[in-house]
C-alpha cells in the first residue's frame, strides 16, 4: 500500500466544509487543522471542526489551530462579510450539535504550520479551503516555508465565470484579496478549483441526496444535517437544483488528481483595488499578458468519480 | 413592405466594422455614420468608412462625421491602444485600396447626433461597435436626448467570460471604460452583445470563407481583402480557427432580432478603477446587487441565420 | 492707455463668483460667460450670472452661455456635489434678488468657446472659477483650441495643504477631478490659485466689510447682501473668521499679476482614483517624480493689493 | 527619582534611527527593540541596531528581535522601496563600522511584542520610527494586545504637507499604507510626529553640526559619522539647508512631552489606493468627516528644548 500524503487543512469550517474534512481525514494524514476568518462566527467555526473530527472518529488525533479571526484589511469598521444565511446560524444547517469533545489546541495557526513545514520540508501539502489569510500570514511571517511546501491546492476564485458573493468575485477571494494575491505570487505550486467547477460538477441534485441518503451510515445522517440549510439558499439565491461541494471537490482532487479530467497552467492574479471587482479572479487563458504561469487551473472534472469519492467518504463513517 | 428602421452607425472603422456598414445599409435606412477613435489612426477609419459606403454603391448618400479622436481620459501620455496588429496598418488587412470619392461633413459627430434625435424623437437607433465615447460625449453635452433615443445596440463588453485585449476586458469598453459606464447608466434602452457571443456564434471558418468566396460578388472579395490579417491573428493570440465579426453580429441582430434566440435583463456596469479589470464588464446574472436592470443581454445566437444573413448582405453586393 | 486684455469666464455663479465677476468686467473685455455645474443649482447659477452683470450695469453687453450641467463622470445615482449651505439656497446669500433682464444665449457655451478660440487665435484667456468640465470637454471636442489659448488661471487645488469640501480635495477639482485632469494635462499654459492662497490672503474680516460697506455704492451693498450667509458658514465649518474670494483673487492677479508675490511652477496632477483623496492636488514642489512642469502656482499674495483692488471694483458700481 | 517608561522600538536602523535608538536608551527603560523592513537591506538594518547599542555601551542589556523584512503586500515583484542614496550604502553614512558584538534574538520580534505586552499590560509604549508593518502584523496576530498598549508614538505621515519619498506621502506610511491602516485604526492611543514638523523643527545645519562635534564626546563623533551621506542629499533633494531628525523628534517627546508645544487629537487616516496618493495621510483638521478622533498630531516643536535634548544625548555617550 502506497503512503497517504500528508496535509494540513485551513478551513472555515461550515457547510461543505465538513464533508470536505471527513474526505480529508479518510484519504490523507491530516498533520492539523487551522481556522481562518470566514462562513460563520469565529468560534463556532472552531467548534464545527473539532465536531467534524469527532463525526469521523478521530478525536484527540487531529490538533485544531486557531488562525486569523478577520482578513488581513479587516478593519474595525468594515469587518469581514460572514453568510449565515448560506449555511445556518451555527454553520451547520442549524443542527446545533452537541458540543465536541476535543479543544483547540494553545499557539497560533499560523506558528503551527511555519513549525510543521520546517520540521518536514517537502512533505506538508495544504488544502485551502477558506480566505487565505492564515497561508498568507505564514508566508510573510516566514518567506523561507515557500520552497519547503510541495503544493497548495485552493477552492477559490473563478475561471472567467460568474462569482457568488458578488456577481464579480468568489467569496473566499472576495473576503481576503491581499491574502489571495499573496498566496498567488509566493512561489508555491498551487491547483485552483474555481467556483465554477462547483457548479458545473459538485452540485447534488434532490436524487443523488436520496442516494447518500441510502447509505443509512453516520456519515449519510451527518451529510443530510448539515445541508438543510444551503439546498434553500442555493435555489433561491444562485438558481442551483441542489448543493454544492467547492471544498469537498477541492479534496477529493487532492486527494486523486484523475478526478480533475481537464487543467492548464495559467497566469491568474486577483484584484484588490476595483470599484466593482474587488476579488475577482483574473485567469490569463490566452497569456495575453505574458506573465508568469503560477496556477494549475481546473478546468474539467469527472463528477462521476467525484460523487462516488463521496459516497465512499460517507459511507465509511459508521 | 415595413418601413426600413433608421439608424445612426458609431464605427472606428477597421475589420469586421466594414462589414457591419454593409449590413446596415443592406436593412436599414442609415441616416449617418460617426467615427470615434478606436481600432487604427483615426483619418484611416474615416478613409475605411467612405470606401465602405463606396463598396455598397451608396456614395453621396449617406453622411460621415468625425466625432471624438480619443477616449474621454486618454491624455496626452496615455494614449488610447489601437490595434493595428489585428486588423492591417489600414485596418482593412493592409488592401491599401484607392482613396474614397466622398469626403467627411464639417461639424462634429455629436452634434449631428443630438440635431438629428431631436429633429425625429423615438426615431433613431444608434449602432454602436466602437468605444462609445461619442455616444457618452452626446449624452453629456445634451441629455434630454435620452428620452428620444430608442435604442442603442452595443457590440462591447463580456458576460462573465473572457476579454479580448485583456484577459478581463473587451477592447471597445476597455478603450473608453467611462464613456462604457455613462451609456450604461444614461437609461437608454440597450442591448449588449458580448465578445463571447462573436467567439461562439460570429466565427467564420476556411470552409465559410470559401463559401463566401463562391459568391463571386464584390462584396465576397471585399469580405476576403479586409480578413487577410485579422485570420491569422485570431489564430496566433486567441487560439480561434476563423474570423470573427463582432460588429456585424451586432448589426445582423439589431436588423432581425430572431437571430438573437435567447437573452435577459440585467444590471450592467463597467469597472473604470481596477488595477488588473479596468474595463471589466460586470454582468449581475443572478441578481446579487440588486441594482436596476439596465440592458438586455445577448446569450445565444442562430450561427446560421446570421451566416446567411452575412452571405446575403455580401451577395447582394455586385 | 493700453488695450484690455480679452477673456471668457467660466463659473459656477454663487456668492465669490460674483465679485469675480465683476471684477472681470472692470480689468478685463469680457467675451462671454460660460455657466458649468457647480455650487448651486444649475440655472441658479445662470441667473445669478446675469444678475451680476446687470449690478455692473452691463446688460446685453456680455453674453452668458450654459455648459455642462454635471462633472463628466456625474453619473444619475452619483450626481455632484452642490453647495447650498455655503452660498445660501439662491447661491446669492439668500437675497432672491428680482430676476434679471438679459437671457442666456442659445448654443452650447462648450462652441461658444471652441468658435470664440478659433476667430480670435491666440488671444483669449479664460478665468476658470468653477469646475473644469466645460473646459475640458471643450478640449476634448476640439484638441486644436489649445495651442491657441495664451493662459488658463484657474481658481481650483490645494498647493500641499488643506481642502474646503473633504480634507484632502479643494471644491472645484473635487466635483470633477477627470475634468481637471483633461485640463492640467492639456498643454495649456495654466496659472493656478489653490483654496490654501484664499484661507491666507483672501479673507474680508468684519473690519474689512466695514470698510466696503463705507464705500455707499451699489456694488458694495450687492457685496454686503451675497456675503451674508457663507459669512456664518466660514467661522464654523472652516474656522475662517471672515469671507473668502478665492475666485477674486484669481481673477485680481489674472488682472495685476503684480499681486501675486511668489510663485513656481511645477508639476501638478489631480487624483482621480483615491479612496480618500478623489480629487487631491499633487503639486511635486521638490520635483520628485521628474514630470512635466505644467502649471505656475500662486505662493504668495500682496493682501493690500488685492484688498484695493477689489474695493476700486465694488466702489466703481454705482 | 521618577520610574523611568518602559518602551519597545520599531526601527528600520540607517541614519536617524540610530540617534533615535540612543535618545530612548537615554531616556527610557527599553525593552527590546525590532527591526521591520524600511531604509536599507534588512540584515545591515539589524547589524546597525546592534552597533548603535554598542555605542551607548549596552550590548547584551537591549534584545534586537527581527520582524518582517518586506511590507504587507510587498510582493515579489513590488518589493518596498529601500533608500540607500539617502543614507550610505550600510544605512550608516558609508561608515562601515566594525561589526557589532552583540546578536539578534531568536524568535520573531511579533511574538516578543505580544508575549512582551501580556505580561506587562498597560506598561509597555511603542516607538515607532519605520513602516509600521510589525505593529500591524502583531495587531492582527493578537487583537488582544490592542487594551494593553498605553500609547504608539508614530514618527510617520504628514499633516496637510508635502511628502518625502513622493510629493503626497511620507516614507514609513508609503512603504506599508495597509500596515498604517491598520495601527491607525486600532483604537490605540497614536501620537503622530509627521515629516513637515521634521523639516520645520529637527534641521540640524552647520552651525548645530559644529557645535555637537564640540562635545568631542563618542556620541558627537558617531553622530558625525552617520550623517555624512543624508547632509548632501537633503541639499540636493528636499532643498534643506542641514540634516533632518524625524525619528529621534519623536523619541524624544514621547520622553518630554513639553518639547512638543502645540497638538490636536484628529481623525488620521491613509490611502492606499489612489493612483498619485498612495501613502498620503489624511488628517481631518476641520473634522469635515466626522470620524474619530483617532491620533494626537503634533504641530508645533519647541526646537531649542529638542536640540538640548540630542545634545544630551550624545554628550552622555563617552
Ligand atoms: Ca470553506
Ligand atoms: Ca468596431
Ligand atoms: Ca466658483
Ligand atoms: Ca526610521
Amino acid at each position: 500500500m502506497t503512503e497517504r500524503k500528508r496535509v494540513i487543512i485551513d478551513t472555515d469550517t461550515a457547510g461543505d466544509d465538513t464533508f470536505a474534512i471527513l474526505t480529508a481525514l479518510h484519504f490523507f494524514n491530516v498533520e492539523g487543522v487551522m481556522i481562518t476568518g470566514g462562513n460563520v462566527q469565529f468560534d463556532q467555526q472552531v467548534e464545527n471542526a473539532l465536531y467534524t473530527i469527532q463525526v469521523a472518529g478521530m478525536s484527540g488525533k487531529v490538533p485544531v489551530y486557531k488562525g486569523y479571526e478577520s482578513p488581513i484589511m479587516g478593519l474595525g469598521e468594515s469587518q469581514h462579510v460572514t453568510v449565515q444565511d448560506v449555511h445556518g446560524r451555527d454553520g451547520m444547517g442549524d443542527s446545533f450539535f452537541e458540543n465536541a469533545i476535543q479543544f483547540p489546541e494553545d499557539g497560533h495557526a499560523v506558528d503551527f504550520l511555519i513549525k510543521t513545514v520546517h520540521e518536514n520540508p517537502g512533505e506538508i501539502n495544504i488544502l485551502a479551503i477558506a480566505p487565505l489569510t492564515n497561508i498568507a500570514m505564514a508566508i510573510k511571517k516566514d518567506p523561507t516555508i515557500v520552497s519547503k511546501i510541495p503544493h497548495i491546492y485552493i477552492m477559490g476564485g473563478t475561471n472567467n465565470a460568474l462569482g457568488n458573493i458578488t456577481p464579480t468575485a468568489e467569496y473566499n477571494f472576495y473576503v481576503d484579496p491581499e491574502a489571495a494575491k499573496i498566496v498567488l505570487h509566493s512561489g508555491i505550486p498551487i491547483t485552483m478549483v474555481g467556483w465554477e467547477m462547483c457548479t458545473q460538477y459538485s452540485i447534488m441534485d434532490d436524487h443523488d441526496h436520496e442516494e447518500i441518503e441510502a447509505l443509512g451510515t453516520k456519515g449519510a445522517k451527518f451529510f443530510k444535517d448539515v445541508n438543510k440549510v444551503v439546498m434553500k439558499f442555493n435555489k433561491t439565491i444562485h438558481k442551483l437544483n441542489g448543493t454544492t461541494h467547492p471544498d469537498t471537490l477541492l479534496v477529493a482532487i487532492a486527494a486523486n488528481e484523475e478526478i480533475m479530467t481537464k487543467s492548464n497552467v495559467y497566469h491568474v492574479d486577483v484584484e484588490t483595488v476595483g470599484e466593482l471587482t474587488r476579488g475577482y479572479s483574473l485567469v490569463d487563458i490566452n497569456d495575453r499578458l505574458g506573465r508568469t504561469k503560477n496556477v494549475r487551473v481546473c478546468e474539467e472534472v469527472n463528477r462521476e468519480a467525484f460523487k462516488q469519492a463521496l459516497i465512499g467518504v460517507l459511507g465509511s463513517i459508521k
